[in-house]
């Protein structure tokens, strides 16, 4: 049993913010492994796609990802499985994680399946959370800041009980729950201290102030940034 | 004026997770620049330096920095308009930042002072908060955890308070502030459920559970990281 599993963050989207370690382990890769949807292309996949080697074997691990779902375990048990016999067989197995594996990845599922059966190794990515700070040119906090990270598709109550007493906040799986969200913001006149960045790196990256966005759906690939003071650094 | 003057995160501590852009654009850089201690070596540019190319002029930011202190403002204004006139004379400069720039960054108070002056871009990286999880082998937050960012300089009631109703919470600038903290985690038996990481990815990189750490005086890059299910993937 020489083989080895890692888990590899791919970053928020464009394919540059892949690290130099998680290019140079794609390549060499012996099994190339990520999470799709039921249909249709992998994004893990689509970033990474420039390090690939051409031939090389796929394995999509295909889910009901997005917008507050979660995937039944069976998945995540016959995809472990299949990746442990493969690293038992001596491969080199990568699985492909949209930004970072450990920050609410759906990757943690595997790992806690797969890791004391064979060798698991992680790689950290740059995350969205980051990213979108970046896309919307505002710091996420600063000096002593408490920041919170927020699921959107919290109960309402949760959600206003949260952002009440935020200094600063990310909103993220915003999604389907967008308007919920926003009615929160609203009522708690924190609308004009929020910013809406969606598709954060992409050619496509939208980014603005909350109270400038007229429309009321959004795609999952999108956060909302709080802060109390408007700006981090002021 | 052509110049334009990127803020670059660096990544935590492994030269091998600076992104791919992050390499490509120190190499081409006309000048770089880094915040550094008042005596001694710049920890940005000790991980960037794999990438740098011989002979390039090379900008220290001297400020004291760690340890919950803050640099004076005229320390940034004066950097800051160095900067401005390397990139108005048609300069491509490089800024070098640890782990991401906007997330706690001090890069954001040199922004701050740059942006509308001339083209800044930022480059986002992979932060040690991400890096920490990977390093202790525990995800972060899981599905619609709230994850809670405190820093370890704020008062020990301010702690105590944001600890007491946390889901899942990461401690950063813990360095003096250690045995505080630790004073709070036990007060809230939540000691068991914290996991401490010490210089994530580098060489001499420390991970134990807290309460298997004897010492009381721990480095400034260090952090806590605490889930009230003890595994988030639990």
């Amino acid at each position: 049993m020489t083989g080895i599993i890692y888990g590899i963050g791919v970053g928020p989207g464009d394919p540059e913010l892949l690290t130099v370690k998680a290019a140079r382990l794609i390549a060499a890769a012996d099994l190339i492994a990520y999470p799709a949807p039921e249909t249709g292309d992998s994004f893990a996949r689509t970033i990474a796609a420039p390090y690939l080697t051409a031939g090389r074997p796929e394995l999509a691990i295909r889910m009901n990802i997005g917008d507050g779902q979660f995937p039944k375990d069976d998945i995540y048990t016959g995809a472990a499985e299949e990746l442990i016999r493969a690293a038992q067989a001596g491969k080199t197995v990568v699985v492909l994680c949209e930004g970072d594996p450990f920050f609410y990845g759906s990757f943690m599922y595997l790992y806690a399946r797969m890791a004391g059966r064979c060798r698991v190794e992680v790689v950290p990515g740059v995350s969205s959370l980051m990213a979108c700070a970046v896309a919307s040119r505002g710091a996420l906090a600063a000096r002593n800041d408490v920041l919170t990270i927020i699921p959107g598709p919290l109960p309402e109550e949760q959600l206003r009980e949260n952002l009440a007493s935020a200094e600063a906040a990310a909103i993220i799986k915003v999604g389907r729950h967008f308007p919920k969200i926003r009615r929160v913001l609203r009522e708690l006149g924190l609308e004009a201290n929020t910013r809406y960045v969606e598709r954060a790196t992409l050619d496509n990256q939208k980014v603005m102030k909350l109270n400038e966005l007229s429309e009321d759906a959004v795609p999952y690939f999108s956060m909302l940034l709080m802060h109390r003071r408007g700006d981090a650094w002021s």
